[in-house]
């Protein structure tokens, strides 16, 4: 498996996801800048991926940090990494997270400061894959063996520090000896499903087709699919889940067709301060990634286009919800609230 | 506005619609073989304009006819023409049409019979456009004033002789003055949307924003959407439609949010001899289409990937079908039958 983001002796390194599958090229980040580049540009992506780069993001960033400007400078650290991207709440959990380990070490030397925060990032990170192996052992048994699951975008290694959520779930029933193969979603504009997911499964040898969007309905109506997992970008208290765009209409056509669809994700994705998710706040990217692909232009030129990163699935049409303390039903006020508590 | 198709002196010629919007190439096809590869590769497609495009194929086939082989030849050139595309019922009813008024003029001279064929090809197309102007003035009161409409794949000029049938619908509204702008689907694998339909509105000056086929749910939820206009590819009796492979899903999503579904075709569309879509054949084209976009690859080597071409709409998602005789209601299997009758 391909390592997603690693903390270095030279700066944070990432595997550029702008380019693959074509392009395997590893990328050093040796400034919180140029880390915010990076969660900006989609280079590294996925919420739980972004949490875990902007962990290592601020440790990276504290490193410059002198006495005198302690607090001024974990807050200009914490606020460019956190205007990178508005939507998953990932990120803005480990921003917090570290600002919160930061402030409690205040007094101690700059040295140890530093280290550890340095710690705490690398904590992030390891939490994330332990917590995605748990998402797959809660999850495995829900998917039903012989059949297909269809999912979208890409919630796997690439969207975590390791393993997956989405795809944590699909490799966690294989592992568990279920025959299952897998519908990608090639996930326009950004092609995820395309270039990520399918690259991701082929490397594990777990069967997939990939499909362009348009055509989930076509097979979920055609009974060979047994489930639907995706993964989530936040999540609000009722269980309306925010996840890339499409997901909202992947979700009622399972509904409309009687199979399952199940959200998979950590606790940290929980919003808790959001009651539904009318208050999630929804990225607008460039109109460039939709009337462009790989840079070749498949529109007419000032064509308008709209971009709306993500879309908001309500509660009613997610089965489940699986998590690494346990997989919740609905009502999900009630049910997300005891794993969180 | 430009010529999708054209018989000349020279054949039948064509826009290539492959590489519009970035080149703007005619085609000129001399024997019916060249028409049938032109239909199969999609230089021309759009039900009606393969419609169209088969007429003058059996007429510049029957060119080529003696008084010894007449009937021979006749059945070789239908059926080559018939073997391109499964999906579309218009290029068997352009087909039949031709073929009767061949028969019908068994012992009548070559000379008469190559020049009424052609006569009777040109009135497809001549018939194909006030059909469309019809089915405008028809769908032109259901457009909401001041709202978007929402249309998926190609069913404007480019997918007929000319004027439209989805987009003839938009046109007409807009004609009648009211205030139309436009969410025009992507429409993978083939792009027809970002490609022909943005391209066409734009020419037209109505104002148009292109989406991914994922948005399309996000925006029909999103209360912007004051309808759904498609075209069809073959209608059941029941009203069970086929057309591109998306149209489906944006039905269901049409219908989760009370938006009108609206489906604008030709009553040649209308296939009387199946009860429900059940029986019509859905076209699976190359893998290729769905891995590849204009000859960049987007996926990994060696990926699988599905590629139905249609999709079949159960009826009760469909709240009128626009024709050129009047606009039909559910029940369709009454409703087409008074207008088909």
């Amino acid at each position: 498996m391909v390592e997603t983001i690693e903390w270095t002796a030279d700066g944070v390194v990432m595997i550029d996801q702008t380019r693959l599958p074509r392009e395997t090229v590893y990328v050093t980040c040796r400034t919180y800048q140029e880390v915010a580049e990076a969660i900006r540009n989609m280079v590294i992506r996925g919420a739980p991926a972004i949490g875990v780069a902007a962990a290592m993001g601020v440790a990276l960033g504290m490193l410059d940090s002198d006495e005198g400007d302690f607090d001024a400078h974990l807050e200009r650290v914490c606020g460019a990494l956190a205007a990178t991207r508005p939507t998953a709440v990932n990120l803005f959990w480990a921003i917090d997270r570290m600002k919160r380990v930061a402030l409690g070490l205040r007094g101690h030397s700059l040295n140890e400061i530093r280290a550890r925060l340095i710690d705490e990032a690398v904590r992030v990170y390891r939490e994330d894959i332990a917590i995605n192996r748990a998402i797959g052992a809660n999850g495995a048994p829900l998917v039903p063996d012989g059949k297909r699951v269809l999912t979208h975008c890409n919630a796997g290694a690439l969207a975590t520090a390791g393993y997956g959520t989405a795809l944590g779930v699909v490799r966690a029933a294989a592992e568990a000896g279920k025959k299952i193969s897998v519908y990608a979603d090639e996930t326009r504009p950004f092609l995820q499903g395309a270039r990520l997911t399918a690259w991701e499964l082929q490397q594990d040898g777990i069967e997939t087709t990939l499909i362009t969007d348009n055509m989930a309905g076509y097979f979920l109506r055609s009974g060979e699919v047994g489930c639907v997992v995706v993964g989530a970008d936040r999540i609000a208290r009722n269980g309306d889940v925010a996840n890339k765009i499409g997901t909202y209409s992947v979700a009622v056509l399972a509904k409309e067709n009687g199979v399952p669809f199940y959200v998979a994700a950590p606790i940290s994705t929980l919003d808790l301060t959001l009651a539904s998710g009318d208050g999630i706040p929804i990225e607008q990217r460039s109109p460039a990634e939709v009337t462009h692909v790989f840079g070749v232009p498949v529109a007419p030129d000032g064509i308008a286009a709209a971009n709306p990163a993500f879309d908001v699935t309500p509660n009613r049409y997610v089965t489940a919800i699986i998590t690494e303390k346990g997989v919740a039903y609905p009502p999900y006020e009630e049910s997300l609230a005891r794993l969180a508590g």
